[in-house]
């Protein structure tokens, strides 16, 4: 409730929630590359290794970065929306340039290798996640960074901004999910039914990135943790609205 | 807003969405029989063909009935809230018989062909997801359908069951995803990167799959098409509340 708690202190849970986000985001990489270097022969770009670049920087990029980026509304609640905003932003960007080198390290090393490319259901939620990603990140920074939008623009832009951010980061994680079975049918086919230590390991690393997913979405989703407006922030929405639109301040719920 | 419409009429765009949910999940079953009927022999019990009955159960339990369970109270949003909860279970318990179909067609037809059981990231996420779509069809069943629950344990609940049971859903379609692509890579490894036709129609149903995953959230997730409490359920819910627990009326946003 409202009255227990003073106005700049987290709810009890939200940070024990984040904290196990980021346990499991730092097990994530930490698990893929286990996965590479024990198995896959590690990690390089001139080499035959290259395409080990492409799980990495997925997994990175377009998981545990793009989470992060979700979770900063929770984390920094009480920090000025300007500059949350401005870190999401950066976040993504991240995540997105990162992800861009995972995915010129596998059209390479297909190149190299004579492999057709976009053939897999794989490649085609991958490619159509981070085509959609990529999209979602300019429309992002045109409405809601840049001065021109409106408030009103705003306002029937960012629900759908936020169904679509959920909604890619959760297709995110099915492509990876996707990635690893198809990975670990190319690379040890003949032993994965026998339960060889690399196959219990990969099939790990998609429970801990559903694991992942599961945390953040449960921290983004629950009601009582989304990050309340600051009184400066009410105060000028209200005015705002009044003043260009006539609308009753009390009617922001959408 | 509230004085636009009179409150029995569905918001327009809401019957819009649904049909498209309900075309794409009948698109769906069309695409699964296509696949199994036109490349993989079809489907039969006391055969060969046993394997195909899992996908075949798997799409139209887990998937689409699964999906139009969670949609019943956006579609019947004016009935009583009795029926529409005893549709819901009702779906989700027919899901879980065909699911359960499914999964005993696998195993059979893995024993009858000396295959291992459960070494799989599909077969892991898939047995995960349907394990604890049992667990939350009883509790479901425990806290809403029986009478002994309180009206405060059964409001604690409900936030939980709505995270748990559209992350189920999707944990549904991710594993859904994982069965195309292992199924792929066993039958057809040789030729799936020359885009054959079964390749382009199993990519297709993956596809299609992720389309119907997002109509039916965005559907769920919607703030305005959230199904309204009847004039009585509110009344009826403040008397209750007052009495029991002293809240106010207006306190029921959890």
């Amino acid at each position: 409730g409202m009255d227990e708690a003073p106005a700049p202190a987290s709810p009890a849970g939200l940070s024990a929630y984040v904290a196990v986000s980021q346990l499991l985001g730092l097990t994530l990489l930490v698990t893929t590359g286990a996965w590479l270097g024990r198995y896959r022969g590690g990690v390089a770009w001139h080499s035959s290794l290259q395409f080990n670049v492409h799980p990495l920087c997925m997994v990175l990029g377009m998981v545990f970065l793009q989470g992060d980026a979700l979770l900063v509304y929770r984390v920094f609640r009480h920090e000025a929306k300007r500059s949350t905003k401005a870190l999401h932003a950066l976040l993504h960007g991240l995540a997105l340039v990162i992800a861009l080198v995972g995915i010129v390290a596998v059209f390479e090393s297909h190149r190299a290798k004579g492999i057709p490319d976009m053939y897999s259901l794989h490649s085609w939620c991958g490619m159509a996640t981070f085509v959609l990603y990529l999209l979602q990140w300019l429309l992002g920074c045109g409405f809601f960074l840049f001065p021109g939008a409106s408030f009103s623009l705003r306002s029937q832009y960012k629900p759908h901004h936020i169904f679509f951010g959920i909604s890619l980061f959760i297709l995110s994680i099915a492509a990876c999910l996707l990635g690893i079975t198809e990975m670990l049918l190319f690379k040890i086919s003949d032993s994965y039914s026998h339960f060889v230590p690399e196959g219990i390991l990969a099939n790990t690393l998609g429970v801990l990135l559903v694991a992942f997913g599961l945390v953040v979405g449960y921290v983004l989703t629950r009601d009582d943790w989304k990050r309340p407006p600051l009184a400066e922030e009410l105060a000028l929405s209200m005015d705002f609205k009044t003043l260009t639109e006539g609308e009753s301040p009390g009617d922001g719920s959408q």
